[in-house]
């Protein structure tokens, strides 16, 4: 059945992304709407091959829509898809608005698909980091419960947007050619550095995007015992996340058991290769849909063989952030 | 007592940063030679102002030097070092030829400095990371012993020599002009990419540079019960590491017992401020002798209060190579 659906933030990263997706995966649409801020409107973006033209995201924009791909921004979510849901559509949000909301599923399709069915209008995308961490661990979790992981991340500028996307290019040349570069988008420069997250820290010493991964895992996971800790970082990439993350589970696992479960997983590719010294890397994440998974091997510092140290990437824009919510839709 | 030095592997990039220490720490010289391979022979370096001609290393090189700082490899190492020792000098290693040689001690001043008075001719710097990391954790292990330690790394181009960081430059400028770009000292594109580090497996799935963090802080520490995982990774950064350390102690420990503590520690600067969300850098860290330590926090997964996160950048030439192997010479 066709649908007529509107993007709000469509001239953003994951908004541009959303396009590609919906175009790739031939998305049934009877309509499409680009919603954007007023600054935007008037804009021209393609979609299979027609030119589209971006209008102001108002309050009346919902009125002929049967499902919204959101991405602008929490506020905008928070005042705008109580909107749309009044005006009869269903919001796939991807900003953090709603995420924690009891009566809100936060979903990947591949882990808590059938948690859509709960849904009061909308439906909340995980966060990037969060996703590219559940994909491949939630298999795992399913055949030997997780009891608790150690996740340090390698974050690409994407997770801040198409700005900071160009800010980490225009340093990089700037500090090449041996100009100073003063970043606006991000608090520090990028290129050729690496900082901690970019996002308010707590009383416990936890950033956002830290406190993101811990409560948004428990609740994909339907499982509120397993503990988390996590350490974010961005680091000079363009699109993709990377994690080394670090296991421990409530029974012995080998390796190769884990390769056997991943190696069926959905929206998981193993790219393991020990002889050859191969293992995910967020160039070759960048632009693929599965979460690539390697570096499994046994944690030598828990020595009742219960521990998994595995490295992963995934493209932050595509399964952390529009191609999730897109197979949500599909769900729908 | 004014000393003989001989730098073996003078035209590399640790071998010019020790130059600059010896240089900036007024060490006291009678003489200085500069040694390098046959293909380095005769290239001129600069120390204190004047000129000094490299010397191409031969067995004869050691006849009237008191002490050798040697970093021209594994291989040279091994064979140099025992001739070195006969003609009467001492060798300060900072390849991984001799680390776990129990006849070797392998020193962090700030930590096991005593352990060079049984040296037998050599006496070994650790690992980079391995002195990153250590630095900062063996204070806390003093007062509060670690029984369990999971790190992730984030590691400078510099760790695989000049030449890696001229790869890394070259790299990202060509792929921001949009050219193609083949890397040839390091397996991957460095620019804009994360790599798992490019040293040898084993059949336990850690790589060599994982390896040395767990047995060589074993051995700093005279610790064999701590438990240590390690991941090391490439990050597209010049010249300082930093790690994601989490800590298990054997007591409950608090942040800021962790804060006063590491306030008193040679050379450790906390850079731990919340508000300003400013934390270690490698940028801030690159030029500097101390290890930066931030992000301290209580790990919430470690219920019994026992856990600690921590994020550390320190100087990968400076004080993971030739400043610690200076500051042993000092000690000797």
């Amino acid at each position: 059945m066709a649908k007529r659906v509107a993007i709000m933030g469509a001239t953003g990263a994951v908004g541009n992304e959303f396009l590609k997706i919906l175009e790739e995966r031939n998305f049934e649409l009877e309509s499409l709407k680009l919603l954007a801020s007023e600054r935007s409107a008037g804009k021209k973006l393609t979609f299979a091959g027609a030119e589209l033209i971006v209008e102001e995201l108002t309050r009346q924009s919902f009125t002929d829509v049967d499902l919204v791909l959101a991405s602008a921004g929490g506020e905008l979510s928070k005042k705008f898809a109580p909107i749309a849901v009044d005006a009869g559509a269903v919001v796939v949000d991807n900003t953090s608005a709603f995420r924690m909301d009891p009566n809100v599923p936060l979903v990947v399709p591949e882990i808590n698909g059938d948690d859509i069915a709960r849904h009061k209008g909308i439906i909340a995308n995980p966060n990037c980091s969060t996703i590219i961490m559940n994909v491949p661990v939630f298999p795992l979790h399913r055949v030997n419960p997780v009891r608790r992981i150690v996740v340090s991340t390698y974050q690409a500028a994407s997770g801040a947007g198409a700005k900071a996307m160009a800010e980490l290019e225009a340093g990089a040349l700037a500090l090449l050619e041996g100009r100073e570069f003063v970043p606006k988008v991000l608090p520090h420069v990028a290129a050729f550095n690496v900082f901690s997250h970019d996002s308010a820290i707590g009383e416990d010493g936890y950033n956002l995007e830290e406190r993101k991964m811990i409560l948004e895992t428990r609740k994909i996971f339907h499982c509120d015992e397993i503990l988390i800790t996590a350490t974010c970082v961005r680091v000079p990439v363009f699109r993709a996340h990377s994690e080394s993350i670090n296991l421990q589970f409530t029974q012995a696992i080998s390796p190769d058991e884990v390769r056997e479960i991943l190696s069926g997983a959905a929206g998981v590719k193993l790219v393991d290769d020990t002889e050859r010294n191969y293992f995910p890397m967020p160039v070759d994440a960048s632009g693929t849909d599965e979460i690539l998974v390697g570096r499994i091997r046994c944690d030598l510092s828990q020595t009742d063989g219960c521990g998994i140290e595995m490295f992963v990437s995934g493209d932050q824009i595509r399964k952390g952030a529009a191609l999730n919510a897109v197979q949500i839709a599909e769900l729908l």
